[in-house]
């Protein structure tokens, strides 16, 4: 294998021809009319930037993977892999000249091991539909981004996907214990263990899991799995201010009650939701707060009257244990429909900064001044319990002095969160959006040894270059 | 500053005048007197080699680690981290010509935090001593390594040490939010983070928690706590073979329970703690399991049936739940005792191999005959419930043909680690004793990317030589 520097853009002339690489892949690999490459040149993160790939390989086995990462070393070309597209960062924005390598057609769930509570599954895998099949065996896979009908575990995985539960189960590196990884130098391998615990050298499963791609290609996931867990009850919560609902996510904390969920929906979120789609609910606040319990028998219930309790201390106008198991779906359907519903505004710029939950009430209102600040509308959903927050700012579909003023808003929100001893994001990666934010956050002698790590891992540069660190 | 590179050797003649590196610090910071640093010079890892080393350092600040480890640089010297010498893999082993830096005059818990649910720690902080610390504000610091009353933090965190009720709340690494660090450059750092959730840039935490001091040394740690939990359980089993108790750790795990303790003892460590401190326990079988669950309330007796029904439906002689809370802790203080119990009986050299749940009851019948094989006393502690066994093999002091038997045991039992699907370390890291299973383990490209990861944190080789991967 010889190999080529990374070309540093697209330039048709100097292009590789890709019918070399399509031939030593099976027919229907690698697509490359303008059609393909469009529908795969880009995330859900809209704001940021993107180019039409060279190709779109969709390898159905790990050795595709590998056969599709040895030709782009070969030729010098960028690698960037890709699950549903889901994503909020950019991490799997398409680079000009670049391969985006799509796992959809890598999705099967391979193994389920009751007894080591283990999954076995390609990147592919929506999480949702992993979800399911541990259920069919009295399991269960907790993590579970408001993207899981959708998002896949290899996704999941790239980004260190959070989620609602994560507040009292972690999140998807918690549950990672080995990965297949195509590296930078085109080596197929397996890091981490099936085992319950393991010290046997780095623990590289961790630094592969949230690095976007940037470190190697996941082409298998073993994750950790729980017994299924006692049913949750609900308790919701209505605030006749932002800073209200904050202040009683903080008394939960304070209470020391680790709910199982606790979100937070504005007005703007649920006005959104209720001209979309009626779920009745009926939301005479400005936020709400949609906790859930899941301890179980009697322990539960003193949690749940624990939370309500802590609800009514904070100044909720109405707060209530809901036994109406209809009307608790609903509102976390609310919760799970906010972004969609609010996309049907405009444009929306997605933010996710985290904060230590006792400061969850200084930084909503120190987002809702930005929003006043900037004349921009800012929605908020937030996974209010552990502290990370989604101000939604959203701007009419062209207006480009509204799109300027959100930019600056999202600047500001970044810096108000690292004022707040917080992190630029909480769950949906750096990608692209947050590359300045991450500057930011880290001392240049970290962004350093982020650097020297990718130089050693990737050392051709050629995985999802451009994403996470220069 | 300038760099030379690490001298291969001791050679007295050679060797740079740490007299200049004391006088960087406060008076007492550099001990070189022989009787320190044959103090300082190994770990409880007595079948490892060590080498006295030049100097032994007790900073009493990061700034003071800071300018050792720039000194160490400037002169081309190893450094080698160490807490308090409890390490079983010969990590903290002195290397000829180097600085043994002890962190026990850095043993401040500096902050606890019941809002966020965390503490910050100095390295040289017992776990012991951080426990009691976090319980005085109801507050709870899991991982208890059996070495829990001397063993600090700090090195806790170089072995990502496991322990008694990680079967149910996992490891070191699964606590550690951030960390303070000096850097292979002799950079002052923070990595990680205060929040809940966050993924700014790769997972640095994880990938330094387990690396044995080879990749930075840790100068302050910032660790997640949960708050106190139900009161515990305990179900006894006596059992008439190791293979039947192993069959009840398997039926344990299929029936869906996680018990927040599954210890194995066998006859070998009761008699070796019978003999030396009476704690009354009646052992006349060849191993028992003792179980702790803690679900609250009605949910934990539950569990507790349930371990009880797993235990006699794979044939115990003997099972009962322990009402009487001073005899199920006079079991679980056998379990404590019977490693220095059984060192009363001759050099012990300690296993850690971790299999899958399922294979325990073939791992233990493997290591019996591996002793029968080698005509060699093993006796067994294991973390049980996930599968991390400690086969301890102990030969009379002085019998050289016995330590090379041992030796072959040692490794015959490695080797049957692997072939279940297991690790050649569940919780002691690598250090000397496990680079040869470390090998074995890992694939070739699996060892290069720690090789690159090692060269790019620690460019100029002092950081912690000979440790871990070469």
């Amino acid at each position: 294998m010889t190999l080529s520097a990374v070309r540093p853009q697209s330039d048709a002339a100097d292009l590789p021809d890709v019918a070399g690489l399509a031939a030593l892949l099976p027919a229907g690999t690698i697509l490359t009319d303008p059609a393909s490459t469009a529908r795969y040149s880009h995330d859900e993160a809209e704001w940021a930037p993107w180019a039409q790939p060279l190709a779109v390989a969709r390898p159905t086995c790990s050795e595709g993977v590998r056969t599709i990462v040895r030709w782009c070393l070969e030729h010098g070309v960028p690698v960037v892999p890709r699950g549903a597209g889901t994503g909020l960062s950019g991490g799997a924005n398409a680079v000009a000249g670049g391969i985006v390598v799509s796992f959809e057609r890598m999705a099967a769930v391979l193994r389920i091991d009751p007894v080591e509570r283990l999954a076995v599954v390609q990147p592919g895998v929506v999480n949702d539909d992993l979800r399911a099949a541990c259920a069919e065996q009295g399991l269960w896979y907790p993590p579970d981004p408001a993207s899981s009908p959708w998002s896949t575990i290899g996704g999941n995985v790239a980004t260190n996907a959070g989620g609602v539960c994560c507040v009292k189960y972690g999140v998807t590196g918690d549950y990672v214990l080995a990965l297949e990884v195509v590296t930078g130098t085109g080596e197929l391998v397996r890091v981490g263990r099936e085992t319950a615990k393991g010290v046997a050298g780095y623990d590289l499963v961790s630094l592969l899991v949230g690095s976007e791609g940037t470190l190697g290609l996941v082409t298998e996931v073993t994750v950790r799995l729980r017994p299924a867990r006692a049913p949750e009850q609900t308790v919701v919560g209505f605030f006749g201010s932002l800073v209200a609902a904050g202040e009683a996510v903080a008394a939960v904390a304070r209470a020391g009650i680790v709910p199982s969920a606790l979100e937070l929906l504005d007005q703007h979120c649920l006005d959104a939701v209720n001209a979309w789609k009626d779920l009745g609910i009926d939301a005479d606040c400005e936020a709400i707060l949609l906790a859930r319990v899941d301890a179980p028998g009697a322990a539960g219930a003193a949690e749940a009257d624990a939370v309500l309790a802590s609800f009514e201390s904070s100044g909720a106008s109405f707060a209530a244990r809901s036994d109406d198991e209809a009307e608790a779906d609903a509102m976390f359907a609310a919760r799970r429909l906010a972004y969609p519903a609010l996309e049907r505004l405009g444009p929306v710029l997605t933010e996710d900064v985290c904060v230590p939950v006792g400061r969850v009430p200084e930084m909503l209102a120190r987002v809702q001044a930005i929003g006043v600040q900037h004349d921009v509308l800012i929605a908020n959903i937030a996974h209010a319990g552990d502290g990370n927050l989604h101000p939604l700012i959203i701007t009419p579909a062209g207006d480009e002095a509204a799109r300027v003023r959100a930019q600056a808003a999202f600047d500001d929100i970044i810096g108000e969160a690292l004022a707040c001893g917080g992190t630029v994001t909480g769950e949906h990666g750096v990608g692209l959006l947050k590359r300045a934010g991450l500057a930011a956050e880290l001392p240049l002698a970290v962004l350093d040894m982020h650097r020297a790590i990718r130089r050693a891992l990737d050392p051709h540069g050629v995985l999802n270059p451009g994403k996470v660190v220069g």
